[in-house]
């Protein structure tokens, strides 16, 4: 198996690269608009073909990099059904699996800080997008944010075993991996909260949104196509 | 493949059973004298045979659970050639390698922390002994420890790609898997530091000495065999 982990710094995104080590058939997780010369770059040196770029649900901090990949690799996009992206190549219900080469994706429901988050397994590897990060969580006071759907969410993650990796969709404090027991013993979000507690510790919270908000949303409804969005896309200029 | 990561809290000791999916056969890395059941009973519920029972060096801060593992399991005692035990099995030389089942535990030594500190490599994840710790280092002011040895054995490790999976020999707050990358960026023992910083920091730590170096060090030296090394094994009692 091979696997890689990438940084976005300017939205403290992290982007993962999954292939199989005999076919070199890759599936790219949360890819970020501005960074496909690095994405395509690593896959080369990867000697892989992507077959699939996949969501973990429909970002409000970044734009999605998927038009710029699927344009140049003809990869499928795949997110989970209840984004209600009707752009999408192959949509995932409860429990679908998505395959390249002989590794095999789990897909599972996470809802909560959107209604469509959908956490993959891979091995003992899970990626949970913005349902859990290290040491904290998805937010809940956008989209379709729900604190009472989200702690069911964290539980379905935590029922996992403690040894099971979680790969986070972004971290902001140079963390890059952690367990499921790891964040059972020290996620403020987690531990030792029943969910009337957690409810009401995220209705406290009182975050500014998201500073790409207005050109996110828009976009990654549309997988990422902000042309189609209607969105000035000389505005969200992005180093690439 | 099969992956268990299992913590004593007497001794904040990290040890791990890895074995392969379909033969079951295994291997255990730093066991601790005293969860010798709880590991017999892992062993179990996989399904497993364990063939290895490894050592990442002479421990000063627990006795080792070998010599109960092995009673009851007829498993091999391995750990690195530097350490001059006389009583192992399988003693590693740089690069030897371990097989379970179709499983490959590759061996590298790591020096500086003890000489005969030995890392393992198993897939993408490197299981570090005391060489690494999450935001941590081994020290090195008893046994062999050698500051100016331990930074090169760092960067050793560090020359992983960043993506490696760390599993290191202890946790003392609460944290159970890091990576080359996060270690990177958040270990002020690894940061921005080069030889003759880390060498002057390592000296200004004046630490107290481990409170069970005077028995477990003269008991791992005889593979754990407490007995054997004369000690009274009665003021070493551990809850079983």
């Amino acid at each position: 198996m091979i696997f890689k982990q990438l940084f976005d710094a300017d939205t403290s995104t992290l982007t993962y690269i999954l292939a199989d080590a005999v076919t070199r058939e890759a599936v790219i997780i949360d890819p970020v608009r501005g960074q496909t010369k690095r994405d395509l770059a690593v896959l080369k040196e990867l000697g892989a073909t992507l077959k699939f770029i996949v969501e973990t649900h429909v970002h409000a901090d970044h734009i999605t990099g998927a038009p710029e990949l699927k344009a140049a690799t003809n990869a499928q996009f795949s997110a989970g059904k209840a984004t209600g992206l009707v752009c999408g190549d192959v949509m995932l219900d409860e429990g679908d699996t998505l395959t390249f080469g002989g590794e095999v994706l789990y897909s599972f429901a996470t809802p909560g800080h959107t209604d469509g988050c959908t956490s993959y397994r891979w091995h003992d590897r899970i990626f949970t997008g913005d349902t859990i990060l290290i040491g904290a969580c998805g937010r809940t006071d956008f989209q379709q944010g729900s604190s009472e759907v989200l702690f069911d969410s964290i539980q379905k993650i935590m029922a996992y075993p403690d040894e099971f990796i979680i790969y986070p969709g972004h971290d902001y404090n140079d963390h890059r991996v952690s367990s499921v027991g790891q964040e059972k013993l020290t996620n403020p979000y987690i531990k030792g909260l029943d969910k009337a507690a957690f409810v009401e510790k995220m209705s406290n919270l009182k975050l500014p949104m998201p500073a790409k908000i207005g050109v996110a949303v828009p976009a990654n409804v549309h997988c990422g196509d902000a042309e189609a969005a209607g969105i000035d896309t000389s505005k969200i200029a992005h180093s690439t």
